[in-house]
């Protein structure tokens, strides 16, 4: 099987690489995931070389029979991957060489494994973007779907895990919606920056034959060809930026798990998940857990390992290609394959919720949420806000003292504390009236809220 | 001193907190790089406060003045930071209120440190962007006049640190540029994104005082005002944003030094520092070190672990503001700081070196430079590009054998490896020729890079 | 001032280097730290040259009387520390040679930066371990303590922040200081393996100068001299395993923090820490906020990060020395200076918390916390582990439907579930019986805990 | 087929998990690593279980019996792994009771799934130790035979990457014995802390069933159980210390990496790997790439990206189990997998590397390698080091303006310098002499290195 095990580079060795080193440098059984946008540009060069004359137009039919038919095996799974073929590259090449002989030989012309690799990649960026930018609508409309079930719910709001303000549920479910939005708006400027075409950048020169990059580029739909050879070849920059916006859309769901984590505890009890995304225990009879939001939270972990990896492995690299960087693609893979799948649960519980209304009206009445209200209310008889501040905050220790909430004070208790108090003090305390009193742009107001809640619900009609 | 020490939100405490955990939770030590951003934002505010009938026009002017005569003290030096004050907010609030009195105790009104710093924040950011993208056109215009100087200048280009085929510096200087020019892509997009105002959004919820949002948004230069109060003093997405792009141009940054560092070293012995940026050794008397570049490869890492301390921070915190959320800063200003530095002296560096002509010139007899020339001879001469691969690898052994370049063998010895060459090999042998054959778009080509070097200069000159 | 700017290693060079590069290379600004030690180290290495005849006894009484100046004006505040001198180690030697002369010039006989600043460091490591070491048993007796102070309260016990099964206070509280412990002993492992001494090693290769390595090892308290020159000078892994000690120790903290204010929270209600340890809101006036743990939990993330930066940094530098490694330092003394930070005030906040025992109590009718034990009990009564936790399970979904606890289920409703229950199942329910059947090793059983709290103050009494 | 998809924990559940949810939680993909050890718990549990009582001495039997089937199946490749068993324990458990009916249902008789885990993954732990440590012996081995192979090769020493001093090959080879010596202590150290058995400490809270702790501890190897049940089943400080000590040696390994790749490049030309761990380039037939080490020094991105995703997962959780734990084998897994590939790479290249003496020889003359030598000899005469130093400095310039070494320097140009010369200067000058003039214990003098030489060798076979 001598000519069978050759390496295509082989041309000036003389002695095999050792079984070890051999698997430690293989790629193939992970970059196999390029498989497709490898063919897809493979076919695009192809195109390219017959309009240039570099190859016949019936070599370019061959080609691209051949790549049809392989990529037909691997999608029918016939296709047998040897580790010795090294990566996916090599792989379909020399299987193209078996099935269509000689012209095959042909289609490495004017490119290198450095170009080709860079495209594939690029490639399965975009499309992986893609796809995860859907997955954030789909959890943002499972958002706006519960925000629009629980209208009127009012929930504590938190500072320093501290009760602070009365918030309506939508507000906050919108404030979550708001964060994904930007993830969305990273993950496109993104797409957009690495949107150029590395191929015919070759090894790192560039090459002497005639070819034409613009034709490739826009083929697979480039905006143009990479400028710069060696820039093309060296730079992953493109996966820096894709995994650091996973890493912030990651953390993002970290916290909205963290959140429902809490809340489905006992001492919580906002919400309850269903069955179908709740999991027991091997020797606790009674217990149900949040485990996917959990999973979510912990999953946040390895997006950022995998932001580290990629940061260390490209540090100090001098130009153009080394081979470090094929450490690049599991990093990639696991990022991405992680946050579609953190998203995707994350909807589905959004979809097997319910939240507790009555055991949530009942817990408002402790914290003194309308502590705030009451201070804006002092501001509105003409205390400065600092003074209104000290006087509300006597007034809550009067309460602590009394073991009541603002409102069950009489207006002689309020009055002790300073003169300012009026009747119409009443008109603000309690959590209805507090949410009530909320009326600046982006506040937890109801109107504010709703005019909110309408605006999303368009524009996710729209898209 | 008792009145004087009582915080500002003392109104509910009987205990001052222990000496131990004032000097844990001060903030006052580094955040007071932002003194000037909270004065214009409190600025803005009282301002608004005032339109708004909120605070008289006579107390808004108080205010103003003595926010005014703050500035002035601090930036002269006379204003006297108390820890016991914790942070830079309380510390000028407080000051202020020492200088004009009650209308002081007006300023906090529709108001919270949660919205305040994540203005102030913001704006820091938004200024500090522009400083870094303004350092990176300076290391640009750098690189471009040094690729000016040497127009001409043949290098080996790398890859696997072996030498690969021959590049011509600029278009290696330019890959550099190609890269710094995405860095200021990204520096545009992050400040683009996070040129929204929190103002106004209080402590989470927002505020039932008539207060105009977007007219601080405005006089402040964002866009608009936040839509979420709890994503507004929540989320630190646009830190996370903002130190990933800082990261990303660090590790070029730092990919740029080690080739300079290799470059410098006497195997190499392509470029010489100036004495301007060279040190010596306090032992070896023969020293002359490139310590600029390597503290600019060491300072990448700092700037990853600046932005690792910020992912595992808000990783799994809930809405809304955690005190968690005040170490934000000094990665964020470290980060900053560090970028800014390394791309003055990576400058600097690039206006004190000169290369080695005459050394280099020699070099580029070694490595078999032109072997990919070769092969595409042969593609010309029609032989499938994996034959031509084969053959010149043959050529490689034969030319290694007798210790030769490629271009010494004769054409006999060339057509003992294979009878495809012709006399007109030659043309296309030695590094002058090679160089000489590239022609495609972005290559290292002579006329390709004159005017991607062109194009440069234009759009250096333009900005 | 020419004479007096030159550099100490000036000797070949012609021209200053440039303020930017001056400000970007200096290291006084914070390696300032290690004075004390490098002129302990200065000491000890004078006092072997004196020994080996390599200076005169006279000229080492000059040089260690010199220093011992330096060292006081230092601590008096009166010493001037110079940028344009560098570092610490060239700060003090230009201000011995100012202040005692040509013996001074002496003093850097067989000795490098490269070997002094590698002393200095592991010096000042030592030291910085033994006072995290310190720190750490103030907080295991502050935790045993408050063990101590509670030793009957039962409080529910969480998995998956759900409640699980009952615990003892003091078992929980015993935990952290477990885990602590096994910090020490990391801390201790370290200190151990670095406790070698560079001196002597010189720049990379050792000295042909007839030195006493054995002298100054001993001299500075080290075990011996390290072996190995270029090992001794390159190697930074006793800062990447003591950054990763503390990165685990600071993990261990953020947990115990975390737990804290989740404790401190309106839901759980557990603990109230005093003002002391407590602050407000600049808005909010009922706010109290446990704010010295929630600093805790955030700053492990600068603790991870520094120790990121030091990875980064080191990798992938060739030996022996480079200048990357003068960015060791401000990794290495944030981390160090944070973790004695968190440790003091968890410390403090340990002391400064009670226990809500009359709100505890009343919660732990919720959740179930008894299942296990119900479990167990049909165990005993021959049933297979499986079955019976299929049995307690639906029983407690008998419970749910009921709105009771597993102890209010009658005997009949038991056995409609299954026949094997009868009337001595209710000794086992309720969380006083369920607590008072664990019995196993390192149990929450009272007995197990009581045995365990009184090891732990025999040990801390003893050390 | 709804008893075999019923979930073991299911009793109280009316609704299986969705199809997405089980994808996302399962771990049997990954965790079947761990067969091995669980069943090894399981049969030490069982047998304890008997020995106590708890269950008979037949279901003991049929129990064990039933897993050495399983054992078999697994190691055979007939066992049906199944994703809707979850996990490797359940996935045993399950098949256990298809095997063996109800004894197999008590088998988890005073046992979760989460002290289960503790348990299997130390014992996994300790055992990839021993294999680690194993392996980096082997590397050790390597190095030493290579030091061996080349007793008198004088190579540079670098510091800052600019020529220093000569060092003897051996010398340098050593010091990576050294750190990996050390790199030993510490798998050593954290192999014997984490030696403690999690096994009986159940869910979190121990059991009142009458287990025998210290027998399962004995029966699989640990020192004794761990003393506290909370701590067992939540800590996971043992990986983080693993994945720590890991990640330094992977620093160690890319630092020896970047050494070698450096000094195959022909700039260095020291030393040629063979064929045998060399790879070529697919466009260019020159190349001859030392791939093996390139990706020795990018893997160790994933060993640190790894630490980092468990120390990120690991911060802020509460005690005690949290389903995010269960991320914590994947990057466990894949640490030391990679650490061990990497260090059977680095032995395999060492084997195959030849190092190119004369080239080496000739490189010796350039770059000033005797200056230090040269000021050490002035020292010898009386000058101080300082003064020395200086004139060293300037016989260097000198040397350089005359394009001659220091030893060409005539003694009439030396005195012209400094009078201190005598002619027994040239003693000292030129790499040869330079080399054995070196004593100091440590350096890299030729005595000092054949004995450190001699005590390795021994070290080595007595091990």
């Amino acid at each position: 099987m001598e000519t069978v095990q050759k390496k295509l580079w082989g041309g000036r060795f003389e002695q095999s690489v050792t079984p070890a080193v051999e698997k430690f440098s293989e790629s193939v059984s992970f970059d196999r995931k390029l498989y497709k946008h490898d063919i897809q540009g493979s076919r695009a060069h192809a195109t390219m070389l017959a309009q240039q004359g570099l190859i016949s137009m019936e070599d370019m039919e061959n080609i691209i029979s051949g790549l049809n038919e392989i990529e037909r095996r691997i999608e029918s799974g016939e296709f047998l991957w040897r580790t010795d073929r090294e990566d996916v590259h090599m792989n379909i090449e020399a299987e193209l060489i078996d099935l269509v002989g000689d012209p095959a030989k042909k289609l490495h012309t004017a490119r290198s494994r450095n170009d080709q690799v860079a495209t594939d990649v690029r490639l399965w960026c975009r499309d992986s973007m893609d796809k995860i930018i859907h997955k954030i609508m789909d959890f943002q409309v499972a958002l706006i779907k519960l925000a629009d079930s629980y209208k009127d719910l009012i929930i504590p709001g938190y500072t320093h895990l501290q009760r602070a303000q009365p918030l309506l549920l939508p507000h906050l479910l919108l404030a979550y919606v708001e964060q994904l939005e930007r993830d969305i708006g990273r993950l496109k400027d993104c797409q957009q920056r690495m949107n150029y075409c590395p191929l015919g950048s070759c090894a790192l020169a560039g090459t002497g034959l005639p070819i034409d990059r613009f034709a490739t580029a826009s083929a697979l739909g480039f905006i143009e060809p990479l400028r710069n050879s060696v820039d093309a070849v060296s730079d992953r920059d493109f996966l820096l930026e894709f995994l650091s916006v996973n890493s912030i859309l990651a953390v993002h769901l970290s916290r909205i798990a963290e959140e429902w984590v809490l809340w489905a505890s006992e001492e919580f009890g906002f919400l309850t998940p269903s069955d179908a995304v709740s999991t027991g225990s091997s020797i606790m009879p009674q217990k149900k857990n949040p485990d996917p939001m959990e999973l979510v939270r912990g999953k946040s972990a390895r997006v950022i390992g995998n932001l580290t990896t990629l940061l260390v492995l490209c540090k100090g690299l001098p130009h153009a290609y080394n081979r470090d960087l094929q450490e690049d693609k599991e990093p990639l893979f696991d990022s991405t394959e992680t946050v579609i799948a953190m998203l995707e649960v994350s909807t589905e519980f959004a979809y097997n919720i319910s939240f507790n209304e009555e055991r949530i009206a009942k817990s408002l009445t402790a914290g003194h949420l309308d502590a705030t209200t009451m201070a804006d209310y002092l501001v509105y008889k003409g205390v400065p806000f600092r003074t209104s501040h000290e006087i509300v905050g006597k007034s809550v220790a009067l309460a602590l003292s009394k073991g009541c909430q603002l409102s069950e004070l009489s207006i002689a208790e309020l009055r002790s504390v300073n003169p300012a108090f009026d009747e119409d003090v009443y008109k603000y305390l309690g959590v209805q009236n507090a949410v009530g009193w909320f009326r600046s742009f982006g506040s937890t107001g109801k109107a504010c809220v709703m005019e909110e809640l309408r605006l999303w619900k368009d524009k996710v009609v729209r898209r």
